[in-house]
């Protein structure tokens, strides 16, 4: 009997294993990473990459690196990549960062080993109900019935994942068909669908309830937040007078370098209910309609004025060309050539650090090109104030509020675009959750520049709690909330996953590590102590 | 309106609020211990904590610590500790210690936030499945309904996590009904149940097989690893020549100090199918029926000879009392006094460390009446083997294989007895998982000594790889079960977690540092470089 595992691979019909198969169907389909944690159950998949070298292996030390840094390389390389995930408790580690990706509508193919089929009745002790766990962050769910119908299988969830606007897809592979050889050739993987087409009578409708409006807002999300989107929502704004937003949270949002000062729709209702009360119309243009990030008593879910929402593209349509032909229908002129203002203020602080300093020393020394995973509310909106004069960069947010995605996202980032600096600017209770993609950065050694704001506490639950008319004065509340007793020291856990680390205590101090960083290759940590 | 913050909690009819509700009716249930990670969603959960201060909150940078730390409680305390939770994802990243939960049949109370009621519908970005995420993992579900009926769902939590043999229960809470009072009087908590008396009948009938058996096994798991189990165990085996066996994942098995040195039932199907070949009956005693771990080709997944199993207790019925019945059935006389047998070998291995040095190096320096939680295949089999001749101690192991388990068990278990000294015998693949557990050892200042066996590998997939007919010498399979490059610094990342931290290199270091450990108070990390 021929040994499957040394086959050649290339021969449409050779004997291979269902593993195999897989693999090789995902590698025709362009998949090219394989961020992975795996087990006994996936161990042919892992010998199955042996034997496919395009596609490269990234091991995460915990499944949400590897799910967060899919998610992270969807935004940035606009296709998905595969995660390789351990029966039900391994993909439910990979969840929370599957849940942000959902929101962010990233293309993900994940692949989950499950026990031999044959075993599945014995309820041993890693038999777990995955269905139920990958339904909820899944937006196709699959299981493989023999080795000879998992290519099939595994095209369908490649076309789950790139069907506009893009979702997880999660195929769960029983090891017996993994391992089991079948002679019949592979199934064909279609080329991914582009982005739907808005319709002219949409655009004319819009453009025409704009044109009655006194005041118009445009919110910005997905497509709408390409360079080509922004530019037609600039030419829209001039010609009508209308206000523009990025949505709150944006999967990948360009900036700076001459794009339109957009700011973010605020995150607090009462703020977000304010920029919109004037609008007689709100164009959605690649964004949902706004609603609440929590429900507060008193407060409405719906954020803009009742009857006001138009949608011009959905997440999964061309906000860009939408947006385009709506300047053109509204008599738009197009814009004057792109020209990088000039920062408003060269002088940076240098004293003591806080958000808005950090803020303004991020954008002013950010390289041209580089792209920035913002995650928790320390820096993230003093950045994104400051980063509007800023080089050109990509922005990537945390889209679904499951904390730790900021760091995975950032490696994922790098493994997509090798030749464009990252920087993570993360907070210190957000980065804990998925601390260990510190080592994976290592050991590809992406250049990503990790900055921790480092203010031990969970400084968005202070907040809460005021808003809930309590405050942080209760033991329990005081501890719950704080990351003091003992400190974090960031450098030494840097350290302690390979990863070199600076500490800065002032301005000159975090200009001149962030400085330094900028021009190592691979991986740096600055805890910004706050 | 009186602010129901302020009301005096001991008043059976106050108005209070949900969350108040909630958290006296669990401590009037004797819950006493809250391992939490909460978010916006908890807050007024924190915010009545401060009220009810015999409830103690322990915060966990990471979800996994907190469950595991609730399994881990658990099984050293007998009784619920409360896990409190964010949402879906928050609630998700603790799902894998959840299962390893669920298959100790440890008692937990999972609390976790949700959106206001009223705001559901509207798909913020934190809007997520809980029910479908919960089920797998949890014996019972449920969601209060209004404020006032949060008293009597806490109640109905309890009692389901509590009914013998013990289950994760997990009760979903929205916002607006923590937060909205009400004057009814709180839900009294009845009694925990329990375990369930085994009939005469089911001893009579197995006693009558065991005496027309040439070779009986009894498999001892729950109830039958205490020390009472273990005596009357050991009666049988001396009557009637049985074997007697451990399940291969006892959620807590009490070991040394004179107790009968018994085997863990082998983790590969081919030699716990040998170990039960010859046996023409097989005795359940608290354990179920033996399955493989996983399924291999051309290997059964059940290991007991067909037809020999009988079952003397179920994990939720006294197995103790059980096997004392069928010790007396059997005719067995009384066990002689306990005396704890000298140690076979008092000289101890002082050069290179190796899984068998360390495992006698442990066994022998191990106080009285501590607790080890073992996770990992590089030291557990062979401390295992060690250990039956050390002082008596509580031995912990991952009962469902989700790796992540055992620093955050060893945490819970020292939080259950702050008078017992608690060793971590971990895996440095393992420990990864939920690493952050350190943090909180540091906080709450824990009598936990964490060996890590520092392999720099995943040991136990290399094994698999070769059982798969391949190996790690491909670039993929290589890369894939590899932890070097770059390697783990154990001593640096404990000290990001403010735990201090010695290596060792030899088994002269080990003992040297072990010894050092155990009379420092607060927790301690040894790297043991193998």
């Amino acid at each position: 009997m021929p040994d499957p595992l040394t086959d050649e691979s290339t021969c449409p019909t050779a004997t291979r294993n269902g593993a195999q198969a897989l693999i090789e169907t995902a590698s025709a389909g362009g998949v090219e990473v394989c961020f992975a944690n795996p087990g006994t159950t996936e161990m042919p998949l892992v010998t199955a990459l042996d034997k496919v070298p395009a596609i490269r292996p990234v091991l995460g030390l915990f499944e949400g690196v590897c799910t967060g840094a899919a998610d992270g390389y969807a935004r940035i390389a606009g296709k998905p990549a595969m995660t390789l995930l351990h029966l039900g408790p391994g993909f439910a580690n990979g969840i929370a960062n599957l849940h942000n990706a959902r929101r962010a509508h990233s293309p993900v193919l994940n692949v989950v080993g499950d026990h031999a089929s044959w075993h599945l009745p014995y309820d041993a002790p890693l038999t777990s109900d995955i269905q139920s766990l990958a339904t909820p962050v899944s937006g196709w769910v699959g299981t493989v019935e023999s080795a000879a119908h998992t290519s099939r299988a595994t095209v369908e969830a490649l076309a789950a994942a790139r069907t506009p606007p893009g979702c997880g897809a999660t195929l769960i592979v029983p090891a017996d068909f993994q391992q089991e050889t079948f002679g019949e050739p592979l199934t064909a993987v279609p080329p991914p669908p582009g982005p739907g087409r808005v319709v002219p009578a949409t655009v004319d409708g819009i453009a025409e309830k704009v044109r009655r409006s006194k005041h118009t807002v445009v919110l910005l999300g997905a497509g709408g937040l390409t360079e080509r989107g922004q530019r037609a929502a600039q030419r829209i704004a001039r010609a009508t007078g209308a206000t523009l937003y990025s949505e709150t949270f944006p999967a990948a949002a360009e900036r700076g370098g001459g794009l339109p000062d957009l700011d973010r729709l605020p995150y607090f209702p009462e703020a977000a209910i304010k920029a919109l009360a004037d609008a007689e119309t709100v164009v959605l243009a690649g964004a949902l309609e706004p609603v609440a990030y929590f429900g507060y008593s008193n407060m409405p879910s719906l954020l803009a004025p009742p009857g006001t929402v138009r949608v011009l593209a959905e997440p999964g349509e061309d906000a860009a060309q939408a947006l385009e032909e709506l300047a053109t229908a509204l008599g738009a002129p197009l814009a004057s050539s792109d020209r990088r203002p000039d920062l408003p203020d060269r002088s940076l602080p240098t004293g003591r650090l806080d958000p808005a300093a950090i803020g303004r020393i991020v954008a002013t020394l950010l390289p041209d090109n580089a792209i920035v995973s913002v995650e928790g509310g320390t820096c993230g909106y003093p950045f994104f104030t400051a980063s509007a004069h800023a080089a050109r960069h990509t922005t990537l947010t945390n889209t679904g509020g499951a904390i730790g995605q900021g760091l995975p996202a950032a490696l994922g980032a790098a493994v997509a675009a090798p030749d464009r600096r990252v920087i993570a600017l993360q907070s210190d209770g957000s980065a804990q959750y998925t601390i260990q993609a510190l080592w994976t950065m290592a050991r590809e050694q992406v250049s990503v520049v990790t900055l921790i704001a480092s203010n031990r506490r969970y400084g968005i639950l202070r907040t809460e709690l005021g808003r809930h008319g309590g405050s942080a004065t209760g033991s329990a509340s005081a501890a719950l909330t704080s990351l003091d007793d003992p400190a974090l020291d960031w450098p030494a856990l840097a350290a302690g996953y390979g990863v070199p680390a600076q500490r800065a205590e002032s301005g000159i101090e975090l200009i001149d590590a962030l400085t330094r960083a900028l021009v190592e290759d691979g991986p740096q940590l600055i805890e910004m102590v706050l």
